[in-house]
């Protein structure tokens, strides 16, 4: 009855390419036995599947630069399909057992649940809600860079929303955590899945009344305002970029929140 | 030190009022001496606690007839205070083990973190992407009623947002699965916690092309069209209702996305 279905090649959590460039698949004959299958939906007409390694080591909670070049070479299908199944296996990978009672866990649902049961409790895939954020303050955009960045790219300000928060509220506060900046105006742009290991990005829009930075640098390594020529040079320099930015890469939300801003009036 | 510290009281996870029908709030000495204490920030100029109840029985993931009243009673800052802080308590109580190896974990930074001894794993509370939308078809707005609801009592149709979507792509999703229709135009409006668990709820407003619908009788009760004048009366009507219609109540994002909808043009 599986002869149609296809399953995911990986390489523990990362993409394995074909010679086309795009991701590779198999059938589930190429699974394990006993490994645990999880089901990512109809792709062409075939049930899709990727199984969840073995271990709970799953790396760091970020891209490191070989999934950005990655990353980069898959078509925007493929990196859907990619990024839903990363964040579904990662969290298998993490979820072994129930964290209300420390027993072991068992898939369920296809590998949108898994089950405790020992003390019946039902675990589901987690999705965090991340706010990344433009901030305008008379025509020029604040953008800042992790330690962990590439030499010269900087990005939108971003941060987890917390518990008890709106959208609205967790953007101001990041903003004022981050750089020191009162913000207001705050207004929804575009989102955006991210699998590291699984985000929704939320991204908005805002304005400053002033420019007076206070970087928190446990944060960030550096915060700046650009000009729109600034960033239009840097985009036009592409993967090069210019002497003192790299603009954020096509598949990153920044890149589509920061043409925007250049797009729009 | 702590003697300008307030304490939210709770009776499990529910409020408890003072004569004022206000919440609650006793000092650090009312805590047992082996509680585990969240830090809900400064109100006020005091930094407030909440102490994390014994057990893990949380009860069901939405708000009982009880605490539907009780929130009725509260102000918006109370209402504030006490769904972030039950947000977090809950959060602990399901997460006294570590997903990732089974072995228990201890409360950390204050409560908004929990640290594994075993595998230095570190476990942060979680918040769930929720989309909520109007979908408008000529004039009509689509409300359904989940099989819990009181009587006569429709809402916004509501889901979790899953690990690889849009919020936009969320949206049409659950519209199409609970109510069999495609919408277009998805546009955000507002947004809101809800503490039952810890969702974010992500207000949206999106366009059906037309209005027959397929119901998912095991999400929902009914579902069905109102136009502005059954709502208006509703509204109109309070806490009664009228004969077809229980309005949301006012401190549901329910409520607040009808009305804007009732508002505009």
């Amino acid at each position: 009855m599986n002869w149609k279905a296809r399953l995911l090649k990986m390489d523990g959590l990362d993409p394995v390419f074909d010679d086309a460039g795009g991701l590779q698949w198999g059938t589930l004959a190429d699974a394990a036995p006993d490994a645990e299958l999880v089901f990512l939906g109809m792709l062409d007409g075939k049930p899709c599947f990727a199984p969840v390694p073995d271990g709970n080591e799953t790396g760091p909670p970020f891209a490191n630069p070989r999934m950005w070049n990655a990353m980069g070479m898959l078509s925007a299908a493929d990196l859907a399909s990619y990024g839903g199944a990363r964040s579904l296996v990662d969290w298998h990978m993490r979820h072994r057992f129930c964290a209300r009672c420390g027993s072991p866990t068992q898939l369920a649902k296809g590998g949108w649940q898994r089950d405790c049961g020992a003390c019946n409790a039902q675990h589901f895939p987690r999705t965090d809600p991340v706010t990344i954020m433009l901030v305008e303050h008379e025509g020029r955009l604040l953008l800042g860079r992790q330690p962990r960045f590439p030499a010269r790219m900087y990005s939108a300000l971003a941060g987890f929303v917390e518990p008890g928060e709106t959208i609205e509220e967790a953007v101001a506060r990041e903003v004022h955590e981050e750089a020191g900046l009162r913000v207001r105006d705050v207004r929804y742009i575009a989102s955006q899945p991210w699998p590291f290991p699984s985000q929704l990005m939320i991204g908005c829009y805002s304005v400053a009344d002033d420019d007076q930075l206070t970087i928190d640098k446990t944060e960030l390594d550096d915060a700046r305002w650009f000009t729109r020529e600034e960033l239009e040079a840097a985009r036009a320099a592409g993967k090069e970029g210019t002497d003192t930015l790299l603009f954020p890469q096509s598949f990153a939300i920044a890149h589509t929140l920061v043409t925007w801003w250049m797009n729009k009036e």
